[in-house]
């Protein structure tokens, strides 16, 4: 039988060791779920119940800012997208999480998580290094956003998405820098 | 024989359950360090290579800028203190961390930190969950800093810290709030 969390599990065990019985665990825990573009993973305003791992396509996160869709992250395969405050805290998200492609994504429950966790304690051990690179996501792109020119964040995106730039739409890299479409324009022109 | 850990493992069992094996474990890893007021526990610009507990006193974690000290956090008996970020990433640290009154800290090397988690693997949970909290505090911090008003912040920060006003010098009250010391005593006498 072909295990489709697979690439789940290989992704898992890029952090800890995993053996068979492991994988079995975490297979019957998480649930697939497929998106249609412009699908709504998580709605601003909801709880988020779900910890959820990309395994096709693209998502972003954006808040509605006076009805303009502000772009935060950018997730394509093997990333996990959450508004991890609302999960932990258990209360309403702060922004949305959309797919712009069609997409699948793996995702496990809370309270299934938790018996995971009983199950195969060394995944609390990768939750817990998952964690601290969000943290350091966290406070990097706010530094980022208050102390460098629009020039270094497109530079910056260029190195960190790679060819990603091809899949998302000019508008929303625009959104995602905190500039106008026309000024990335401008800026692609001159590098 | 008296364990003078005893106090971090009481903390500790507050969010896993952990027995005397374990105990041992940990009070072997940490070690004890006395602070005088003033003493420097974490430079700004060095790495941070410890987690550490505050068993007794108050410091503060302050960023310089244009040489003036601006306090970022305040944290007294029974909490954690760092530069998560230098921690993490090892890198340079961007505040410093300093006694405000004599302190005991008990800290753990990083690579002790490891070896404590194959011995009690349970402490993966224990700092999963404190990390966490340690992000929504982050964020909540930067959303307060944003949306709220002086006089907001005035009244949470009494809610949060309670009687810890009593110990922490008017200026750097102020400075947390990211107000003139002035200005914090006309939001005092009008509350």
């Amino acid at each position: 039988m072909i295990n489709q969390y697979k690439q789940l599990c290989t992704h898992i065990s890029e952090l800890v060791h995993i053996d068979n019985h492991d994988e079995k665990c975490i297979s019957e825990r998480f649930d697939a779920k497929e998106l249609r573009k412009k699908d709504i993973l998580l709605g601003q305003g909801s709880v988020s119940n779900h910890m959820m791992f990309i395994s096709k396509g693209c998502l972003i996160t954006y808040a509605l800012d006076n009805g303009v869709e502000r772009v935060l992250q950018i997730g394509i395969e093997n990333w996990w997208v959450n508004d991890l405050n609302s999960f932990f805290t258990q209360t309403a998200s702060a922004y949305s999480i959309k797919a712009i492609e069609e997409s699948i994504v793996f995702q496990i429950q809370r309270d299934e998580l938790e018996l995971l966790f009983r199950e195969v304690p060394k995944m609390e051990r990768f939750f817990r290094l998952k964690i601290q690179n969000a943290y350091t996501a966290q406070q990097a792109r706010f530094i980022s956003n208050v102390t460098e020119t629009a020039e270094e964040r497109y530079a910056n995106f260029r190195t960190k998405y790679g060819m990603l730039e091809q899949r998302v739409p000019q508008y929303m890299v625009a959104s995602y820098l905190g500039i106008t479409p026309e000024f990335l324009s401008t800026i692609r022109k001159s590098t």
